[in-house]
């Protein structure tokens, strides 16, 4: 069996974008370069025995936020992640309309608001900014949005050992954080 | 009966320092005055029935920031709410020792970061900075913290119809949101 070295670099990804940035978000906090936490998942208790706090019925709700957020040099951060097994284009159908409209108020307060999208067949990261989203989907009436589009407008992230997905010194590399004012 | 217009005021406080901090996020939110949002308390899953997703046996689990986060004017804004029925200090057992370094955190990250403190028995209400909270402590070998310390370090907030419980007004009296550093 020929050895496809794209496969084995896929296998050191880990298990889930979402465990990539789990550990990236812990080497931050260590390293005193961010502290940014994923929310809980908000839950819908339905019953919970008050003697003992145990709660014996319950379910997930969906967020209407963006899942992890944080501050960096005094400046709000939030972003979700997302991720499409898709190699040409993201379908916006991964992101719920409620969390559509909570980009656009994170924008309106001046966060610094993003999605970190995984093409998991193609090994590649990006940040999108949260305008830019905004900006597609208000030009175009399509789906979803294509991988041109992205790799044009998105910030590539470097995936290494440590810290693993390196969102920060891609959002660095923009001038995003350690600016008073964002460039137009 | 002698009417008591002290308890009578206290009776239009609503149920909680928590509830009146929710419904002024909320109007905070509508009015596009700040978006902040009570974090999801965090819940410790034992056994969920993967089929139906719902959650059979979990507890709730402490939290190790602060309850309240969010942004104005691209500010990182955390904080939490406590409540004391003591009317001359507030007892510091009252503050997790997780949530002392997460708030020393904060600012390490200049982060705005404070407590709102309710001392029920007098209906006042008080913001402490964090760095006045650390401050005291490192200062001090008291567990608690004295009112007379709280009224003149604190921030006064005005207890009103709407919002509730305006403590992003008591912020700007400090200039703490809206210039660019904070005045030492």
């Amino acid at each position: 069996m020929k050895l496809n070295t794209s496969l084995v670099y896929y296998g050191k990804r880990g298990m889930t974008l979402e465990n990539d940035i789990n550990i990236t978000n812990e080497y931050y906090r260590n390293n005193n370069i961010a502290l940014i936490y994923k929310k809980p998942t908000p839950i819908k208790i339905l019953k919970l025995d008050y003697k003992t706090s145990k709660i014996t019925n319950a379910f997930f709700e969906t967020q209407s936020t963006l899942d992890y957020n944080g501050v960096v040099n005094g400046k709000y951060i939030e972003f979700d992640a997302k991720e499409t097994k898709n190699k040409t284009s993201f379908p916006l159908s991964n992101i719920h309309p409620h969390q559509l409209e909570h980009i656009k108020k994170v924008i309106y307060f001046k966060g610094i608001v993003f999605l970190i999208i995984r093409f998991s067949s193609l090994n590649k990261d990006f940040i999108i900014m949260g305008n830019d989203l905004i900006d597609f989907i208000n030009i175009n009436s399509r789906k979803s949005i294509p991988f041109d589009y992205i790799n044009k407008k998105g910030i590539p992230i470097e995936f290494k050992y440590n810290p693993r997905l390196d969102y920060i010194s891609a959002l660095n590399k923009m001038e995003v954080l350690w600016v008073v004012e964002r460039k137009k």
